[in-house]
């Protein structure tokens, strides 16, 4: 038999009830493949958690919120391990440290750099289900990390990955991938399939239904990932190797992200190594810059424009600021109102004019266009956060993508 | 300066308010020793995961059980270690894995085999105050296990023995021990000090303060503990090892505990080894058997009677009654309203007459005395429940405890 991962999200395990539900669901695909389980915390129980930390300081020491936010995970699995035993199903629950999942020593956002398969692997050919504790990893000296939110997908795909897993299975709480989100565009479509480059596109614009990490993952060690809902059956979305379809879709889908901020750096001098001079430190610290645009040069000086997500903006401009002399620029330019609207399909690439149809449907319903960014199966423009529900129904609708 | 160890209790931390209290509490005393912390879980929290666990099944597995409720005691530990970084003193959170707290593997009463120290004194050398989980431990595989109700208490005292520590303080909702429960006898005092011996029969027979499996560590490996408040100031009571005053009291105190049965074997062919034969079974499922009594042999049979606490009730007599082929008993009888009344003090053992002066008092308030153990320094009477407290008071007052 083949291994199967399969990862619940908080929703999924939001309570007794739908946690006997999900023991049941395992208890079924156990009779066709080998099943691995990963498991987010209860839903609500994280925020529960951190907002506990918060009483005694708004900076928790970032080891200590690490361990606490990480017990989530645990309970969840052991619950689980608990309801599918008592419906005959020799399952065990495996924290980060048992299955050796060593990650970096950033705390909050830590990166996996290892896992331990053996263990995993024993456990299955003693004949119980592991139920791995999704979100968390160890360092080298076996503190304990998390994996930002949203981390469960990514130790779902890491360890389908290192169990050479023929697919990984994403349940949550919507029936898979849309065209754009259905409650902007009630016409928006779920898509039986799409290719591992969208959905990256997808997932990195703001398609909340998995984490980017996990689909560059997936991307990186061609793991076969399917999202789907643990509420209702069906087969979900297939998010794919290759591209199974010669007649792809010009648009396969448009992604969306609010709360964005648009950061300027007027006035910088233009020399080499700017760019990685202002985007460096950033990075440094685990910001994630997204859009970005730097203006010609006229006398010797440019603009430099990026886009961060709302959450760093107090440490991307203290950085920023901090750095005024090394980095020669006059003034920064903060706009915290914009969002990113984004096109997605492989179909771009053979395609010419799909930038210049966008450009014309948002200048018929009024959207300015701030800032454009393309790459070969994506068109990315940063608009006014007030417009961003009006591009998307626009642009829905141009492309076809209710038909 | 001498490392002292410090447990606090569920109540001691069983809110934000308590935790920021025992944060400023730790704090004073880093100031005189150094400081090594143990955590029961926030109160009600444990019982909240058993709750929860017990939704799916009344009998969960046991691997996942302790797995599950072993994370309570891993939030209020970083949630301490938080509250004192934000008050500026280090703390680092230590996990039963992480300071390789060796355990048996009989979970929900596993025994602590070995603890490793060097990672509690390099957290100290670090200029870090160690927080550890109480209550919990590992199995050489790795697996989480859990010391039974109250562990924390005995976790506190081996972290002590094994640092060699000055003593060991257990921080609770009471300011110490009593000549006996106050909520039954408004009379009873605290007590300065007890020695170590008295203690190890005071909290066998039901003083809850502190757990006997602590005090039995803590007499094993001579470490003197205090019990006191973590809610008000006070010296609480010492438990002292060696016996400082010459001039003991006869009696220290009087323990009782209700819910106990009493269970008889009717006529037992009276062969050598039938006690061991009867007890046997009990003691490798974790029984504890208490006052043990067995009459005179008539003909060849006798009868053997002893009590377990209310819980253990079912498993006893389905281990009995699973062997009644090998026992060669006639019947076996049950009495579920007992209780025991034990009288503690290291003065018996150069005093006689206790015992006489006790019968007389219980004889003069009519109370019926079903079985009778002593040891040097405590006589232990079976009575009938109802006469619990009647017997309490009337016996703390012919040995003078309110004086």
């Amino acid at each position: 038999m083949d291994i199967v991962v399969q990862k619940f999200g908080g929703t999924s395990v939001g309570s007794v009830e739908r946690i006997a539900a999900v023991a049941e669901l395992v208890k079924k695909s156990s009779n066709k493949d080998k099943i691995v389980v990963v498991v987010s915390a209860m839903s609500g129980e994280t925020n529960k958690l951190i907002d506990l930390a918060k009483n005694f300081t708004q900076n928790p020491n970032r080891r200590e919120f690490d361990a606490l936010v990480s017990t989530g995970e645990k309970v969840s699995s052991s619950l689980l391990a608990i309801a599918l035993d008592s419906i005959g199903i020799k399952a065990k629950s495996l924290s980060a440290s048992q299955i050796s999942m060593k990650t970096t020593n950033s705390y909050s956002k830590a990166r996996i750099l290892d896992i331990d398969s053996s263990k995993i692997m024993q456990t299955i050919k003693d004949g119980y289900i592991p139920i791995i504790t999704g979100f968390q990893g160890v360092t080298e000296h076996g503190d304990v990390t998390t994996l930002g939110r949203g981390g469960s997908d990514t130790t779902a795909v890491a360890i389908a990955a290192n169990l050479k897993a023929k697919r990984c299975d994403i349940y949550t709480d919507v029936d898979g991938i849309y065209t754009t989100d259905p409650r902007v565009v009630p016409e928006a479509k779920k898509l039986d399939s799409i290719t591992m480059e969208e959905m990256l596109e997808m997932a990195g614009k703001g398609a909340k239904v998995i984490q980017i990490r996990a689909v560059e993952f997936a991307n990186k060690f061609k793991v076969p990932v399917r999202v789907l809902s643990s509420f209702e059956p069906g087969s979900g979305t297939l998010i794919s190797l290759e591209e199974n379809n010669m007649e792809n879709a010009l648009v396969s889908g448009i992604a969306f992200q609010k709360d964005q901020v648009k950061i300027t750096l007027h006035g910088v001098v233009d020399t080499p190594g700017i760019a990685y001079g202002i985007l460096g430190p950033l990075s440094d610290e685990n910001i994630e810059v997204d859009v970005i645009v730097q203006n010609v040069s006229v006398n010797g000086k440019t603009d430099f424009t990026f886009t961060v997500s709302k959450e760093d903006e107090l440490s991307a401009t203290n950085i920023i600021k901090a750095n005024k002399n090394a980095l020669q620029y006059e003034d920064v330019l903060i706009d915290p109102s914009i969002s990113k609207v984004s096109l997605v399909g492989v179909g771009m690439r053979t395609h010419a004019g799909i930038a210049s149809e966008a450009f014309k449907s948002l200048a018929e319903n009024d959207i300015n266009i701030q800032m454009i960014s393309t790459s070969e199966i994506k068109i990315t423009i940063v608009i006014n956060e007030i417009n961003t529900e009006k591009a998307v129904k626009c642009l829905h609708k141009t492309f076809n993508l209710d038909k």
